[in-house]
């Protein structure tokens, strides 16, 4: 099995697109920023396989993260600048791997794509 | 001025917002890891700005690329593997650099946000 990076989103934040589409891209980044260059070569080999799950509320987006570093995933939990549409310091989403999916789906498997 | 990164998003193909997420993601990346990494260091330093911006369609977003590359920016062109809403090889979306911010608004300064 190969490679892939989740990236879990607030649903309660209903953040409009450009919104949403520039936090998934920080919390990928920055997640494969923090990874090993080995891994993150691997996984963009095989296409760097990208999911966006939906995580219903700042608590569950910290549970996932505590789970996640616990089994010592890599993991970027993101907060908003809040220059426009979120107050300041607001936490968006969080970016889990690049990993083994079997590692990642042991976490995160029964979350829904958003 | 600081630096930033663009991500063009094709708004002809509606896209579901985890599919959105996830192209953002890839666009993102891709440039990101092209770039060099002083620029990326500091681009990130300074927060890692990143905005989404609205593309028409496939040939608009082809313009844009040949415009970027003509400037010596960063471009990564994102083609969806095609496994679940679009068709196999779907251009989605262009990532422009981070590079600093006036070099890109020359270039994409009219295109609205996302």
């Amino acid at each position: 099995m190969g490679y892939k990076q989740v990236i879990l989103v607030r649903t309660d934040l209903k953040l409009p697109k450009g919104k949403l589409g520039s936090q998934c891209a920080h919390a990928s980044v920055e997640a494969a920023l923090k990874s090993s260059r080995d891994v993150v070569d691997e996984w963009r080999s095989e296409g760097g396989k990208k999911v966006v799950l939906k995580a219903a509320d700042l608590n569950e987006l910290r549970k996932y993260e505590a789970l996640a570093r616990k089994e010592k995933l890599t993991t970027a939990l993101i907060t908003d600048a809040g220059h426009t549409t979120l107050e300041p310091g607001t936490v968006t989403c969080l970016g889990i791997g690049p990993d083994k999916e079997e590692r990642i789906d042991r976490i995160t498997g029964k979350l829904k794509i958003l």
